[in-house]
């Protein structure tokens, strides 16, 4: 029995990294059923939403497959911030005919509470994966009490002992190329961040539980590397957001199979948090890093309604196109393919010089 | 015969990375011999110290050898930029009771230039990498003309589509992770900077070059990883820092070997152009990237007396600690049986999980 077999009950060292607002469990369950581990993002689901994409997976697989969660601890609003950001934003609310006084404000993103918990123990999910740390002991318990598995992310050394520390399966060493929210947890510092050929390969040296490989692994031969320096795995997300099982828009499809895709940033002026995406026009005009934005979650709000007018539009001008740094695997085909394809171990896609 | 054997004459996939300040010839002869490439790096020697150092490391082998120059524009001083540095740096030279009108303005690095392509004509030098672009086509031909194979660095995509067309023999794709001045070239934008694992595979992708790998790289695992991605070697620079044959400061080799080089920045304080160092006094009190440095390398002269006065006693608060993401395969022995380690395709530091 492998480590993979052992701790996430699959075959093929391939998981199919959770993206909120992308994807939901026809990406899970495809990817289940072709021998990875799907996974579902609950972050962005609401109470009822979750209940019926879990569902939708029972029905649909019997393989592992992992829920996400996110683990922050929601912020107590601050009118003066949230004022100071629909300002800088003003420009954009008077270009698109939005009267901001109308604009709801509200979270955008669920961290894990008794009340997610108590939803998911009904279907016992095998694995379940968190982001930005971990939730209290007593929800630890409760998810380890149908022995399900237990992931989270470390960013830096420091943050997978931590995690080590406190009991996790296995540790996703997120390395600075990775697509999406950073999982920063310990630190606001961005300098802490490393890139993944260095992350993985001393968080492997540092701890003693398995390493799954995430940021910049887009193909056959990727995941042939990162084993080769300790990985069980390697979560993948950005090569499945043309998938057909995907919902991602269609300006964030086109910017992915552009050069642009070749330029990304972490930005906080979608979410609040450090987030890796596209450089588009909100991120060149305001700087991607911004001071002026709330904390995470609450810039998502006064963003959403100008998101919502440009892609009206066919732009994705104000949207977060999340992306890795290696957008050179997305393809256009099915979410189990991509899977096999990925496991590939030829690795013909290495190139051979002449 | 392999590309490495076609192109850089050597058998071990394993190029020591030029850092200039921190060794010379000495460390050449030794990685050469032993079968990889050694480097001499020329950015901070007189014409006569270069000429010297070739003619050391052509007496000790018959091995191929690189020599590395910077290639920038020096910049015209700007009187006003200069004292607006003094002025940031003036609390620390109060605290070390130096005057600053005694310290002399200075460049601290030498482009290459025809007085430099004079020296190394005479010794032939097999190889010849550069770092910030390239030289002028009349300096490229002039290299040229004695069959030197020229290298240089990409931090893009674009960055080594432009070496492909301008008729490099092979590219260093250096990942973010890597230690040392960052080679940027084509932009100043320090966001499309890559980690290491995503650059490799897309420029390899991208150009028809054989590409070596830089950046996070520290024992025989990293290799074997980079050689799975498409590179045809690895370039690494920090895993040399405490052989016997480098002059690495007292206080940079005990951080190297403390929990601090974990922590690394890009930063600008030292030279002017952006660099990874591990954490200092100095980078955190200025913050690693400052407005206020001149143009590089003219930064370089208002730190020389900090570093010297600080390192006098033992500390590295004011010194650039070189150093890469991944400082964990640093030993103290010497470069040919470090070498030899490194090329290891035993991978045996691959850990097993039980």
């Amino acid at each position: 029995m492998t480590p993979l077999q052992r701790i996430l009950g699959i075959d093929l060292p391939v998981i199919q990294a959770p993206m909120a607002g992308i994807q939901a469990s026809a990406m899970a369950v495809a990817v289940s059923n072709a021998g990875g581990l799907g996974s579902l993002p609950g972050a962005m689901l609401t109470l009822d939403a979750l209940k019926r994409e879990l569902a939708a997976i029972r029905a649909q697989t019997d393989q592992p497959y992992n829920v996400n969660f996110f683990c922050h601890v929601p912020p107590t609003p601050s009118e003066e911030r949230e004022a100071r950001w629909r300002d800088a934003l003003a420009p954009y609310f008077a270009e698109f005919g939005i009267d901001p006084a109308t604009i709801p404000a509200g979270a955008g993103r669920m961290p894990f509470t008794a009340e997610v918990a108590d939803v998911i123990a009904e279907f016992k999910p095998p694995i379940v994966s968190f982001h930005f740390g971990l939730p209290t002991p007593e929800l630890m318990s409760r998810v380890r009490s149908w022995g399900a598995k237990i992931l989270s992310s470390a960013t830096t050394v420091d943050e997978a002992r931590w995690l080590a520390a406190h009991g996790v399966d296995a540790i996703i060493a997120q390395g600075l190329e990775a697509g999406g929210h950073r999982g920063i947890f310990l630190s606001s510092d961005l300098t802490t961040q490393v890139g993944t050929f260095a992350l993985l390969a001393q968080i492997v040296r540092a701890v003693n539980v398995p390493v799954i490989a995430a940021g910049g692994i887009a193909d056959a031969a990727g995941i042939k590397a990162a084993l080769s320096l300790g990985a069980i795995a390697a979560q993948v997300g950005t090569v499945y957001m043309l998938c057909p099982e995907a919902s991602t828009s269609a300006p964030h499809r086109a910017a992915l199979q552009s050069e642009a895709a070749r330029h990304t940033a972490l930005t906080n002026l979608f979410t609040g948090r450090p987030a890796r995406g596209i450089v588009n026009r909100l991120m060149r005009e305001l700087g991607s890093i911004s001071a002026a934005a709330p904390e995470f979650p609450l810039a998502t709000a006064a963003i959403a309604p100008l998101r919502a007018a440009a892609e009206k539009l066919g732009s994705g001008d104000f949207s977060p196109l999340w992306s890795g740094q290696n957008a050179s695997g997305c393809k256009e085909i099915g979410a189990a393919e991509l899977t096999r394809e990925l496991a590939d171990d030829a690795a013909q896609q290495i190139r051979e010089y002449k």
